[in-house]
C-alpha cells in the first residue's frame, strides 16, 4: 500500500485510518474529503523529533496553511507545537479563530497589500517575510505609525534549479518571488531593512520548489544562503539570528514515486550547514523549515460515488464520478498522478478507465489510465489516495458545484472538520 | 481596441461599457469583476435576429451559464427571451430563484445524480439531455414514478475532431460525455430511449468543443448528425423534432484572434443544414444552438490594482496584482491569452513583464509578457479584457483569498450583481 493509513480488511472493504470508507460515506455523502488527524499528527511529530535531533534545539517548524486552511487543522498543528506559514489575510483570520500562538506565525506572500499589512500587524503576527522593496517601506511605516517593531525576514531566491515543474519552482532568480542574491537585489534590500526604521531584520527566508526529490536541492540552497550571509556579515556586520529554508519534501502520489525519508534528509541537511558555518567559523542560525505538503498530504483521502461507467468499444473506457475539477483541480493544473482505490477489493479481472469528474468539461479529469474492477458499477465507491494537500484548499464551486465537507478521523472516530455546501450556500452572494 | 466597449477617454483614463473603471474601483474596490450588460443584451439579440434569419421560426437559443451562473446574469438572458442549458443542480437552483421559465431548461451533464433527476424534475426543468445508459433507465424510473412523461435529448458524439485544445474538445468519439455513432452507441441509446415508459425523446444534442474559429466544424457536424437521423428515421420510423448542435463559437481575447462574424456563421450553418435536408427528403428539425463563452466573455473586464514592479535585470519584469488564479485560472489551467491594458494611457515607453497574482504559486500567472507602461508603480490599476466567461464561475479561495464582486454596467451606472466575499465569509463553514 502507498501509505500505512490504507488497508483492506478481511472482508475486502477499504479502510482509512482504522475506519471502514463504505460506513464515512453512508454517513457523510459523497465526495468526501477525509483526514487522518493522526496522521497529520504523526507527521508533525517526525519533523519535531528530526529537528531536535539534528539542530540542538535552535530550529522551528512552520506549517505552511496553504497547503490545508481550516480552524481543525490550525489547532491540531498548534496543539502539536508547530509554528505557522500563512501568506494571506484570511489563513491569518483562520489562525485568530483556531487561537494559534500568533508571534509563531510568519507572514508570506509576493504582493501584501497595505490592508493585509496593518492586518497582520493588528492581529499580532510576529514575523512578516518581506519579498519586495515596496513591501519594505509600506510595512516600514504602518510598524513606525504603531510604534512598535516588526521581526521580518527577507525573502531571497539563491538562483537553485530544482527541475521540477516549472509551476512549482520558485527558488530560481526569474521568480515574482523574493531578492535575487545574483543580481545584487538582496544586498540592495538587506542594506534597506536595516536602515529602516520600525522593522527589526531576523534573517533570510528562501523556497527552493516543491516535490522536490533530488539529494541535495535544500542542502545546495543551505550552502549558497550561508555563504552570502557570511559575505554581508564581512561587509556590514550583520549576522541574522534566522535562516528560513523553505518546505518542499516531496510527497509519494503513486507507487513509482520514489520514498523520501525526511529525517535523513534532515539530519544531513544539519550536517551540511554545520560543516559550511565551521568552514565560515560562523554561528549555526536558527534554522526554519516550512513543510505543507508533507504534513497533510497522507493524511488525505477523497471518496467518491461511481455515476456510470462507460465503454467505448475500441477506444476507452470513462468512470464518471459525482466529484471532480471542483474538488481536486490538480490533474487539471498540473497533470498531477494518484493511486485510485475501489472501496471494495475485487479479486476479478481489472480493466483500465480514466476516472473523470461530473463537470461540464473534457479537461474534468481526475486521473487517466486507472485500473479498476472491470465490474465496477453505478453506486460503488472509489477513493482517491494522497488528497490532504492542496485540494479542500484549491477547491471551487465550478458549475455551481458545492464543495465537499472534511471529516477528520482520531483513534478510529471521525467528527466534521468544515461542513460541506448547500444549494443555498451557493446563492449567497447572487443579489 | 479588442471590444468596442473598450475606450481610452480623451484625458487618457480607461472607460468600459462608457463608465471610468478608474472610478468604478474606488467605489467597489479591487480585484472586481465588471460586466456589461448593455453588451449581454446585445450578444443575445445578435444570436436571436441571426437564427431569426437563417431557420424560419423553427430555433432556439440557450445561454450555457457553466459560462458565469448568478441571478443577475441570468435575469438578463431570461429578460432577452434566451433558453438556458444548466449543468447541476446549483445551476438549477439558480435558475429558479432568478425566475427564469423552467419550460425553457434544458439539463446537461455527464454525470447526473439520482438526486440531481429528482431535483430537475420537481422543478419543472423542460428538457434533460441524456448522457448515458444508465442515466435513462434511472430517469425513466423517476418520471414513471411521479407519472409525468419527461422530454429528453440524447447527447451524441458525431466524431469531429476540432483542433483545438485537447480539454475543451468534447465531440469526438474518445469523450466521458454521450454515446458515440461510429461504434453504434447511439443507435442502442435511440432504441432504449424509443423503448422506455416515462420519458419523451425530443431529438438529439452534440457539442463538437469550444473556441472554435474553423470554418465548418458545426456544418460538418450538422451534417454527420442529419446523415444519422435519416438512418434512424428509415430503419426505425423515428424522426427527431429537435437538432442541438452545442456551442462553441469563438471568441477574441487578443487581437491575433481570428474576427468571427456569428451571423454570417449561423447563416452558413442553415444553408448546410436545409440542403442536407433537401437531399434527404427530411424536414428541417428545430434547430438549437447553446453559446456561453460568445455571450459573456467580451461583456467582462478584470480590474486589479498592482502591489509591486518587480525588475530583474538579465532576466524578466513582473507585475505582481491583488488577484491571479484564484479569480482567473484559465493561464494555470489552458495557458489562456488574454489583453492586459493600464487604467490609465500612456504614450511614454513601454516594458514586457509577466502580469502575476498574489498567489503564493509560481505558477500564478496571469499572462506572461505583457507590454505595459514602464512607469508603472504600486497602487496603479490595471485592466484584463474578455473575463466574463470562465472567470467568476471558476474561481476558488485559493490561499484563502475571497472571491471579487460582480458589478453590471448598464447605460452608464453599475450595480452590484454579485457581493463580494469578506474574510468572515471564508470561515463559514469552519467547524
Amino acid at each position: 500500500m502507498l501509505s500505512d493509513n490504507i488497508r483492506y480488511d478481511e472482508s475486502g472493504d477499504l479502510l482509512f485510518a482504522g475506519v471502514r470508507t463504505k460506513d464515512l460515506a453512508d454517513k457523510y455523502g459523497t465526495p468526501l474529503y477525509l483526514m487522518d488527524e493522526d496522521r497529520i499528527r504523526a507527521n508533525c511529530r517526525m519533523y519535531l523529533s528530526a529537528m531536535g535531533a539534528a539542530f540542538d534545539g535552535n530550529w522551528e517548524i512552520l506549517y505552511a496553511c496553504k497547503a490545508a486552511c481550516y480552524k481543525a487543522l490550525i489547532q491540531t498543528v498548534a496543539e502539536e507545537g508547530l509554528s505557522l506559514d500563512v501568506v494571506s489575510s484570511g489563513e491569518i483570520l483562520t489562525a485568530v479563530r483556531a487561537g494559534f500562538p500568533m508571534d509563531r506565525v510568519y507572514f508570506h506572500s509576493n504582493n501584501k497589500t497595505e490592508k493585509d499589512l496593518v492586518f497582520a500587524l493588528e492581529q499580532g503576527v510576529g514575523t512578516v517575510v518581506v519579498d519586495q522593496l515596496s513591501e519594505l517601506a509600506l510595512l516600514s511605516r504602518i510598524a513606525e505609525a504603531r510604534s512598535e517593531d516588526q521581526d521580518i525576514l527577507l525573502r531571497l531566491t539563491p538562483g537553485i534549479d530544482t527541475h521540477t515543474y516549472e509551476a512549482i519552482n520558485t527558488g530560481k532568480v526569474d521568480s515574482k518571488f523574493g531578492f535575487a542574491i545574483e543580481t545584487g537585489q538582496a544586498v540592495d534590500a538587506i542594506e534597506l531593512a536595516l536602515s529602516l526604521p520600525g522593522i527589526r531584520l531576523k534573517g533570510y527566508h528562501c523556497h527552493v520548489g516543491s516535490q522536490v526529490f533530488g539529494e541535495d536541492v535544500f542542502e545546495r540552497s543551505a550552502e549558497v544562503m550561508l555563504r552570502f550571509t557570511d559575505e554581508i556579515g564581512q561587509r556590514t556586520g550583520y549576522y541574522p539570528e534566522i535562516l528560513d529554508l523553505g518546505g518542499g519534501y516531496g510527497v509519494r502520489y503513486t507507487e513509482d514515486d520514489p520514498e523520501v525519508s525526511i529525517p535523513d534528509k534532515i539530519a544531513s541537511l544539519a550536517r551540511t550547514v554545520r560543516a559550511v558555518c565551521a568552514e565560515l567559523s560562523m554561528d549555526v542560525p536558527r534554522i526554519l523549515l516550512e513543510p505543507g505538503r508533507s504534513i497533510v498530504a497522507d493524511a488525505g483521502m477523497t471518496l467518491y460515488t461511481v455515476g456510470n461507467v462507460k465503454r467505448i468499444p475500441g477506444y476507452k473506457n470513462y468512470v464518471s464520478v459525482d466529484g471532480g475539477m471542483t474538488d481536486n483541480p490538480r490533474y487539471a493544473l498540473y497533470g498531477a498522478k494518484y493511486t485510485v482505490l475501489p472501496a471494495v477489493l475485487s479479486m476479478k479481472s481489472r480493466f483500465d478507465a480514466d476516472l473523470v469528474g461530473r463537470c461540464c468539461e473534457s479537461g474534468d479529469i481526475i486521473q487517466p489510465n486507472v485500473s479498476l474492477p472491470e465490474e465496477m458499477k453505478p453506486g460503488d465507491l472509489v477513493a482517491v489516495c494522497t488528497t490532504g494537500a492542496y485540494h479542500y484548499s484549491m477547491a471551487s464551486n465550478y458549475n455551481r458545484i458545492p464543495r465537499p465537507p472534511v471529516v477528520f478521523l482520531h483513534d478510529g472516530q471521525d467528527r466534521l472538520a468544515v461542513r460541506g455546501e448547500t444549494l443555498e450556500d451557493l446563492l449567497q452572494y447572487d443579489l
